[in-house]
């Protein structure tokens, strides 16, 4: 069970997190459980440490203390959830990532999990004791705390879950699951109750931040079944909430899943680039070494004869930055025009079933055309078709595309 | 190097701190350095520790947890001053308690520390690393952080100090120096510039809280020689504080080097307990077993043949508890009468002269005798006389045998 900041942002809602943690221990079930820091807490720790420090990018060294600093928030909050837990009867301990000891390697402030060694914890669940984990960190060669970077604890709970071979990892969110779009887009969103991790992978990389990208990854690669539901709800009758599993295991399988948008977005477009070998690729090395993460890249010709247009989208608060850099390589690329768009939205179909089923671009693009929504830009998965639109469309191109699926009428499936 | 919480209340404070560690730095020493908790963040984890438990004594389970959430104070304040230090261009690393580690007993809430591996941080240290230290905490058996108790800080210090073999344990605090009596009595109060442990520790023991009993006991067995001096003298022109060591370093030995007063107390008289082997005993045993101190114990004759009187001092904040409890054995015990008294305070003179020379209490007694001051009890230790007199009283009396004893005139020697 894992309970993100605004589920222990108070004491208050530390003991609602006790009491659902309490129903499953009452059920039969030995429970492992990872929080994060009380919602705010990370925030204030971080700003310490940027108030101490000045600006630049931090060094290494700079990152190892950083991380010894911020990691006291879960910390914190694992030891209060324990002594919670103890109040009510039950027999708790908090575990730090170092007493695991869950190992990660050296990129602190992002580290990556390396090695969870099981034994002591799963000998102390074993003999009845609750495991409440510290999330969001471990420890690195050398005995330093290391923090896996933001939304870390999602992935904390998915591999101690795959390493204490649990059942299941819940994950409880302040929703209570997945919806075939954003339901503050359109009261037609419905739940899923079971979707596919590629699927998830997908909204994710388009934007929808339910979970952290690495968690599903690591939960696909070792087959762990998550499910995704919210901690809002009463601990006696909880809802259902999303499985997030193998597509195998999901016998009603929709064409689409989910429509989803992406407000973060902004288009660039590099006018009369010279149709050269290398032209392309020095723009993409100079944006990548910059930090600046693009998408939907697409390249027409230029009216110009031996010229070409580029264009990319990247996300808002990187534009002013690309924008900049750009125009310093304006005579190495040999570009004529820069111009920029903040005002576009992606707007992203998603379904495993895409894969076997013909026709899923063709009713995007004709419904869109239908409803005189202009498509600027196109780039798909196997499993996703995604077009950058004018943001002023978007909600109601996600209204109508939803509507298009029949995802607003489809009876789903209940969950197992 | 040891800084309080108040030291590093703030990151304007830090940035103090940082200044004081560097000029060390600067003149070439090797150099560690103790944290505690920013001034309130205890006292916040504290208080979010016993808002989820109940107000009944923790069960040892929960003293590991409340260790676990309280230790974060200082763990977020090490890595802060680390990181200042960092940006100051000097190579520094934050310690936890379990990274050097630093062993305790599983005696939670109030360990005591039962072994301090130097290696690492003694390498680190050798190779011009400064180590910012989180005080306070230890890691016990079984890989659980413990705590050393409120002021725990000043003890880690000491025996890191021992541990490394450290030439000098700095205390920076908010005041520049161990005075001859508390200055807010009298504007002729003098800082002393060497004092023995001896004292310190009889100081401590009648509630001058300058430095933990346990951290001068501490340096005394080690024969690490403290100095108490204020972080908030400039960097560049410190004061220069009082020096803690053995008695025999110290040339010029006054008689009497402190007078202490102790506001914090309160006397209980039992009248007329039958004069019979064990009572008094039965008495003691039931107020120990409900763990309140007790102080100044003397027995009288009482008017009624065959009984006895029987008065003791305890502090304030247990008078109360001791009151009812006594009441509730009245029968067992067999007395007739119970008073108390709040308006008393403690006067205690200190000074390692007191063994080589006589007169320091007939001094004492005729001084305040001379002033129309009542002494009520007296008890006496080979370097210290204190008495029970009327609080009212307590301020004049200090003033009166600071200048008998010509604590206000002395030419104090320089420290060496």
């Amino acid at each position: 069970m894992k309970f993100g900041g605004t589920s222990v942002a108070s004491l208050e809602r530390i003991r609602a997190v006790a009491a659902i943690v309490r129903r499953e221990a009452d059920a039969g079930h030995s429970v492992a459980v990872v929080v994060s820091a009380m919602a705010g807490e990370t925030n204030r720790l971080v700003e310490l440490c940027s108030e101490v420090g000045d600006p630049a990018p931090a060094l290494d060294a700079r990152n190892v203390e950083y991380d010894a600093v911020v990691a006291t928030g879960e910390q914190a909050s694992a030891g209060l959830v324990a002594l919670v837990m103890q109040n009510l009867g039950y027999r708790a301990r908090s575990w730090q990532g170092w007493q695991i000891p869950l190992k990660t390697d050296r990129a602190h402030g992002k580290a990556r999990i390396t090695d969870i060694d099981q034994s002591d914890i799963g000998e102390s669940i074993d003999n009845g004791e609750i495991a409440i984990v510290a999330g969001f960190q471990g420890v690195a060669d050398g005995g330093r705390i290391a923090t896996l970077g933001r939304g870390g604890s999602d992935t904390s709970a998915v591999a101690l879950a795959a390493a204490i071979k649990a059942e299941r990892c819940d994950i409880y969110t302040d929703v209570d699951g997945v919806y075939t779009t954003d339901p503050r887009l359109t009261k037609q969103a419905r739940r899923i109750p079971k979707i596919s991790y590629e699927e998830m992978l997908e909204m994710a990389s388009v934007g929808a931040k339910v979970l952290q990208t690495r968690s599903v990854e690591l939960a696909m690669a070792y087959h762990v079944p998550l499910r995704v539901l919210s901690s809002f709800d009463p601990p006696d009758a909880p809802g259902p909430g999303t499985i997030i599993c193998d597509e195998e295991d999901i016998v009603e399988q929709n064409i689409v899943t989910t429509v989803t948008p992406d407000f973060d977005e902004a288009a660039v477009t590099i006018l009369a680039v010279p149709d050269e070998p290398g032209r392309a690729a020095g723009i993409f090395i100079a944006l990548a070494d910059a930090n600046i993460n693009i998408d939907m890249i697409v390249q027409s010709a230029s009216r110009e004869p031996g010229f070409a247009n580029i264009s990319f989208t990247t996300k808002e608060g990187d534009v002013e930055r690309a924008i900049t850099l750009l125009a310093g390589e304006q005579e190495k690329i040999g570009f004529k025009t820069l111009q920029s768009d903040r005002n576009v939205a992606k707007v992203s179909v998603i379904g495993v079933g895409m894969k076997s089923h013909a026709g899923v671009a063709a009713t995007m693009f004709k419904t869109l055309a239908d409803k005189g929504i202009n498509i600027q830009n196109i780039s798909t998965s196997e499993i996703k078709i995604s077009v950058l639109i004018n943001a002023d469309a978007a909600e109601y191109a996600v209204r109508v595309l939803h509507e298009a699926y029949g995802l607003d009428k489809k009876q789903q499936p209940a969950p197992v």
